[in-house]
């Protein structure tokens, strides 16, 4: 069951996997967010995330241009967004996003970050306001609780962050779009979890010719 | 397009694998076969292989009694086991099922072994015929598509000849029927295959309750 029986509230996170368990290719870090050759980074991000770039949801949340693919990939991302009423990410994470989001950010709900860092709220246009949380994933859970709305509350990543929450038993359920490459190095979005320590069921699988997205439930065994 | 353009035989490997990637457990190993509690791998090999036991198909073929589950689970192992004409199998894998297979042992095609040792053909009862290969996974190869008789040619593992073969550009397709599990160390399916050594398309999504069975074409890009 559920982590929160007492709330319709879901806590989930979607991310894009390669087939060998990656979320994020080996060099792609802020000291080379600009050089997408080093390490070959931005070629392997994008054969993780070509499932998603040509989408026209995707291509209009960024502001990228009219058109873009409709189908069950279309489907998926524009579910995951609107489902979302607030995001948590980890200090990384937004760091990388501060240079490279748009003036709107992509989120347009509120977006807390765990960090150590003292900030005051960073308002931006669009509907994105980041709150900069220094008490802890469970402190910014409650908070993200409150401003989402009655929404669901997506943990953004990275995967450290992502395992925390899995850890803490905070999370209640899945996407995991895998993409058909093998990665071999990177950032892997299982590294820290036990055997036993969460429970996976199997909700849905949604085909599509370029990725497979699975959703799973989690509780405790 | 496959690796064997000339030939209608396809090269493939069918395996279960776990979210995070592992296809075996940690301690699962020949010393400890006797002793699932060691590291915990009999419980995690189960949760891993879970969807294939209850099946009516791998009960009949290993002689464990009448009756088991049918449906897509069922269609897959059966599906599975008749296009095989020949499987190739690692020492380490054939050594460890030489302890357990049943008299019977459950190919009932001929198997070629991939050793560095000389040990004449053992025949068992039943149909399967194990062939010692000492002159590499190219030779045990080309004797396997002789043998199968236009069947496919199934590369059994373990893992270690399965990224033989894989990097060899010698496999065409290959089915992960991808376990709602996390296991966080063993086996890695895919540990030494570089990014880009080989392209991938997804083919086929078989979704069942218990696992999500994918299946791949292997190119070369």
């Amino acid at each position: 069951m559920a982590s929160t029986p007492t709330s319709a509230d879901k806590v989930f996170f979607a991310v894009s996997m390669s087939l060998d368990g990656y979320i994020a290719p080996a060099g792609m870090d802020l000291e080379h967010a600009d050089d997408p050759s080093h390490n070959d980074w931005g070629r392997q991000w994008a054969a993780l995330q070509s499932w998603l770039f040509p989408q026209r949801f995707f291509r209009e949340n960024l502001n990228l241009g009219e058109g873009g693919e409709t189908g069950p990939d279309n489907d998926m991302a524009q579910e995951v967004f609107e489902r979302t009423g607030a995001s948590i990410l980890g200090k990384r994470m937004f760091d990388g996003g501060e240079r490279f989001w748009p003036e709107q950010a992509p989120f347009h709900t509120p977006v807390f970050v765990v960090t150590h860092i003292e900030r005051a709220p960073w308002e931006r246009p669009g509907g994105t306001t980041f709150h900069f949380i220094k008490d802890g994933i469970e402190c910014a859970l409650a908070q993200a609780r409150v401003a989402a709305g009655g929404g669901d509350i997506r943990i953004g990543g990275g995967a450290n962050l992502i395992q925390q929450y899995l850890n803490a038993g905070l999370v209640d359920e899945f996407t995991i779009s895998l993409a058909p490459v093998v990665l071999r190095a990177g950032t892997r979005l299982f590294d820290c979890i036990e055997f036993g320590r969460v429970g996976l069921q199997l909700v849905d699988t949604v085909p599509s010719p370029r990725v497979t997205h699975l959703r799973y439930a989690v509780s405790r065994p």
